[in-house]
C-alpha cells in the first residue's frame, strides 16, 4: 500500500492528495470544487466538532440555525462584506425545473419560476444573522447574544484543493452581539484562545496568535485575529479567525439597543470561525510518506488490534484474549477496533492502518499468547516492542498521551526552527526560497509595501504576533523606519 | 404571558404558531419560507439528533457528508425521483455578483458567470450519493454500505409552516447499499423500528407503522414505509419514512457489484429520513393553551428552580440550598437551571417556563427553607405540591420518568380513541368532519378510488398498518371487494 503514496520530496502537493484520498478522508465529487467527506474523515470532523462545541458551550455560547440563503438586498447591505464575497457567490435565480419539450426525460429550468430577488447561498452569515438580531435586540437586557452555528457555506473558488479550499465547506461561525466595545474585544480574544488551545492540545498543531494587517482582514471587520500554523513544506496555514466587527453590521442593519440610562446606541459585534480546512492542516502538519499520522485525542480510531494465526484453534485463543483487552481499553474510553477480517493478510492490514494514521497498532500471535506479551507499534515514531500483557490497557493509555505530546513537540520544534529573523531584502528572498517557513522582518506599515512584497515573492504578512516585542528597525523593502517585526510566509 | 397564546379552540393553527414563536423555538426569517431555529429550539433538535445518531451508530451506520449541489444531469438520471422533485427545486445558475453600474452600492448577478450546467440545491441526496457510490462499490466485499448524513435540504414549498413545512429544513438521510433484496428489506424495517422506538420512547409520540400506497410513495421508491402520528386536532402527521428503493438508483447510476461467484448484479438500495418537522409534531401532540409541554428525555431544560425571597439575607440562604440541590440533580445527569435573575418577578418566570414547556419547576422560599420542603410543579398535569427536601433529587428523577410516561399514555389514549372503524361512505365523511383522527376503512386498492376520496374529503391513505388483519369487506366509495382496512386521515 505505502508504495502508492507519492513521497513528499517528489511532489508535496500530490503527496497531500494521496493522503486524503488513500487515507479515506475524502473523495472528489461530480460537483465542481465540492468534495465528499468519507466516513473516516467525517468521524475525524465529528471528534473535532465535539471538542469545539463543548468549549463553546463552556464559554457561554448556544447553537442556533439560520437560513442557507441570503436575499441579495440583505447581502449587499454591509458594503465591504458584500464587496469581499461578491465574486465568489453561488446564486439561486429560479425555483423550478420542467420537462424539456425537445428532449424526453430531460429537465430544463422553468423560466417562469424566476425569483424576483436572487438568493445568495451563504458564503458567511453576518448579513442574515444581523438582519435577524435586529428583531431580537432592543435593550441592554437582551445582550450579550452569544450564538454559534454549525453549517455549510459556499464560496465559489476557482482553484480548489481537498479540505484546504473547496467551494462548499463545513464550519462553525460564532456571531455575538455586545453592549460595549470592550466586551466585544474580550470576546474576540477569548475565542481566539479557544481556537489556539484546541489546535495545540487536540490537533497537536502549534499556532501563533496574531492580528492581521488591514489588507488581510475579513471583509467588514475592524480587526481580524488569527491563529497561524506551519506545514511541513514551510508554508503557513491560517487555522482560525476571530473578528472584531465594530458597529459595522449593527449600522448596516440598524441594530440599536437602549442602555441602562435609556440611551440608544449601535450594538458591537464579533464573529469567529474554523472549518473543515483544519483537517487539511492536520494532514500536512504531521503525516509522513507512509500515510497519515493522526493525534490520538481526535483520531477516529486510537488503537487497532490485528491477530496473527494459523487455524481456528489459534484464532479462538487469540479471540478470547483480545475480547478481554478490548474491554479493558473500552473501559478507559479508548476507541479500539479488532480487525480479524479474513479478506486481507496482516501485512496488508498493517500498511492500511499505517496509511490511515491509527496511533497505536497491536499485533498478537500464538507465540505472544504463550509468552503473555503483545506487540505494540506506535504510528508516530514507528517503534515496535513487545509489552507484557498485564497492565496493557494502562500502558496504552499512557502511550496515547505520549504520542499526542510527541506529535506536538515535533511539530513545534519544526515550526520554531522555521521562524527566521532577517534584516535585508536579499536574506528575505533567500530564506523564502531556500528554507521557507515564517520570516520575521521589519515592514514600514503600509499596504503599498505589503502589496509589493506579495507581488515580488508571493509572501504575505501572516500576522503581527500578539506577543510581539517593540523593536526599532527598517523595512526590508523600503528601508523606512519600523517599530516591530511582522511574520511573513507563503501560505495556503 | 399565557394570555398571549391563542386557545386551540379559537384557532388551532394560530395556537401552533404562537407556541413556536413565543415558546422561543423558532422565528420567521427574511427568506421566503425559511425559518430561524432559535437556541431553545435548536437545543431540542440537538437532543433529538444525539439520540438518533447514537441509535444509527449502534445499528452499524457511519456518518459522511455529500455535496449540497446536484448537477442537473445527475438530478434527472433517476426519472421518477427527478419528476417528483422538479417542481420544487432551488436552482443555482450563476456564480458571481458584480457592482450594479446604474446603482452605486448595489449588486447584480454577473451575466458572464452563468454556469454551463445548472446546480440543484439538494431536495434529497439519492442522486449525488448514488453517483458517488458507483466509485466505491465493485465487489460484494464493499457491501453493505451503511451511511447516514446530517444535512440541510431545500424544497421550494408554496405554503410553508414553521417546522412542519419550510423551504429549507434540517434532517438526516440514511443511504444504504446491499448485495441482496432481502438484506435491503431488513434494513428498511430495522430503521423504521428505530424511528418508531425513538418517537415513542423519547418524543412520547405514539406512532403507527405502516406502508404507503403507490401514490403516496417517495419518488423513485419501490415501497415507502412510514410512521404516522396523530395531532390534537385529529390530523395525522407523517413522522418518518424508510424507503425500499429496489435497484432503481443502481440502474440509473449503473452501480453493479460482482458477487462471490463473480456474477455482476445491480446493487439494492434503501434510504430513510426524519427532519426538523418532528419538532412540529412534538409541539402539536402534547402542548396546551398555556404553552409547550416537552417530554423530559429530550427537553432542553428538564428542571428550573425559581427563588422567592425578600432581601439579600433570604436570598443568600436560598442560594446555598439551591447550590446543593443543583449539584445533586446534575450528578444524576438532570439538565437544570437556577433562574435568580432580577429582571422578572417569580410569577412572570413561572408563566415563561410554562410557555416553554419545562417539565418540572421548583420554587423555594424562606418558609420552605424553614420547613425543609420545596414546591414541585409538573408541567404536564400542572399539579403542585410541597416535597421534603431530603431525597429531592431522586424524587425528581422519578418524577421526570413519570411525566415522560404520562405524556406518552395521554397521547396514546387520545390516538387510540381516534381510530374509528367505518363501513359506509356517510360514516366516513361524518367521522372525518366531526370526530377527525384516523379512519379505518375498506378500500378497493386502486389509485383511482384513492384519488377520488382525496378530492372529495381531503383525506389520504396514511398507511396500510404493518400489523393489519386481513378481513373481507367492500370499498367505502365503490363497493368493490377489499381484503383489508387501511387508515385514512386528513394530514399535515
Amino acid at each position: 500500500m505505502s508504495k502508492e503514496i507519492t513521497a513528499r520530496s517528489v511532489d508535496y502537493s500530490q503527496w497531500y492528495n494521496d493522503l486524503v484520498i488513500k487515507g479515506q478522508l475524502a473523495d472528489y465529487s461530480a460537483v465542481r470544487g465540492c468534495m465528499v467527506i468519507k466516513p473516516y474523515g467525517y468521524t475525524l470532523w465529528e471528534n473535532m466538532r465535539d471538542v469545539l462545541d463543548r468549549r463553546f458551550k463552556e464559554t457561554g455560547h448556544v447553537n442556533a440555525y439560520f437560513p442557507l440563503f441570503v436575499p441579495r438586498s440583505l447581502f449587499e447591505a454591509e458594503e465591504k462584506n458584500a464587496e469581499g464575497f461578491a465574486k465568489e457567490c453561488a446564486v439561486v435565480t429560479h425555483y423550478r425545473l420542467k420537462a424539456d419539450p425537445d428532449n424526453k426525460g430531460k429537465l430544463i429550468v422553468d423560466p417562469e419560476s424566476k425569483l424576483e430577488e436572487e438568493l445568495i447561498v451563504r458564503p458567511t452569515s453576518e448579513a442574515i444573522i444581523w438582519n435577524t438580531y435586529k428583531g431580537w435586540i432592543q435593550s441592554y437586557r437582551d445582550l450579550p447574544l452569544l450564538i454559534n452555528q454549525w453549517a455549510n457555506v459556499v464560496r465559489w473558488e476557482m482553484r480548489t484543493r481537498l479540505f484546504l479550499r473547496t467551494a462548499e465547506f463545513l464550519w462553525q461561525e460564532g456571531h455575538t452581539a455586545h453592549a460595549t466595545k470592550q466586551e466585544a474585544l474580550v470576546e474576540v480574544k477569548k475565542m481566539l484562545d479557544v481556537y489556539a488551545e484546541f489546535a495545540e492540545n487536540y490537533m497537536a498543531l502549534p499556532v501563533i496568535k496574531g492580528v492581521k494587517t488591514a489588507s488581510e482582514r475579513f471583509a467588514g471587520a475592524e480587526d481580524t485575529y488569527c491563529i497561524e500554523a506551519l506545514m511541513q513544506d514551510g508554508k503557513a496555514l491560517q487555522a482560525g479567525t476571530s473578528h472584531f466587527l465594530g458597529q459595522n453590521f449593527a449600522k448596516a442593519f440598524d441594530v440599536k439597543f437602549s442602555d441602562k440610562e435609556n440611551k440608544l446606541d449601535y450594538v458591537w459585534a464579533t464573529s469567529w470561525g474554523v472549518s473543515t480546512r483544519l483537517i487539511g492542516g492536520l494532514v500536512m502538519a504531521h503525516s509522513d510518506d507512509e500515510g497519515l499520522i493522526l493525534p490520538p485525542k481526535i483520531a477516529p480510531l486510537q488503537v487497532v488490534i490485528v491477530p496473527i494465526y494459523k487455524g481456528d484453534e489459534q484464532k479462538g485463543l487469540i479471540d478470547n484474549k483480545v475480547t478481554e483487552i478490548m474491554q479493558q481499553l473500552k473501559d478507559l474510553g479508548i476507541r479500539v477496533k479488532y480487525d480479524d477480517s479474513e479478506n486481507a493478510r496482516p501485512g496488508w492490514k498493517f500498511a492500511q492502518y499505517e496509511m490511515q494514521g491509527v496511533p497505536v497498532r497491536l499485533a498478537i500471535g500464538a507465540r505472544d499468547l504463550e509468552n503473555n506479551v503483545i506487540e505494540v507499534a506506535r504510528r508516530d515514531t514507528k517503534e515496535k516492542k513487545s509489552v507484557e500483557m498485564n497492565g496493557i490497557a494502562f500502558y496504552i493509555q499512557t502511550l496515547l498521551d505520549e504520542i499526542q505530546l510527541n506529535m506536538f513537540n515535533k511539530a513545534k520544534q519544526y515550526r520554531d526552527e522555521h521562524i527566521t529573523k532577517v534584516d535585508s531584502w536579499d536574506e528575505f528572498v533567500s530564506v523564502l526560497d531556500n528554507k521557507a517557513g515564517f520570516v520575521s522582518a521589519h515592514w514600514d506599515g503600509t499596504a503599498e509595501t505589503e502589496e509589493k512584497i506579495k507581488e515580488q515573492t508571493k509572501a504575505t504578512i501572516r500576522c503581527i504576533p500578539l506577543d510581539n516585542e517593540q523593536e526599532a528597525g527598517t523595512c526590508i523593502l523600503t528601508g523606512k523606519p519600523s517599530t516591530q517585526r511582522v511574520l511573513f510566509a507563503r501560505a495556503y
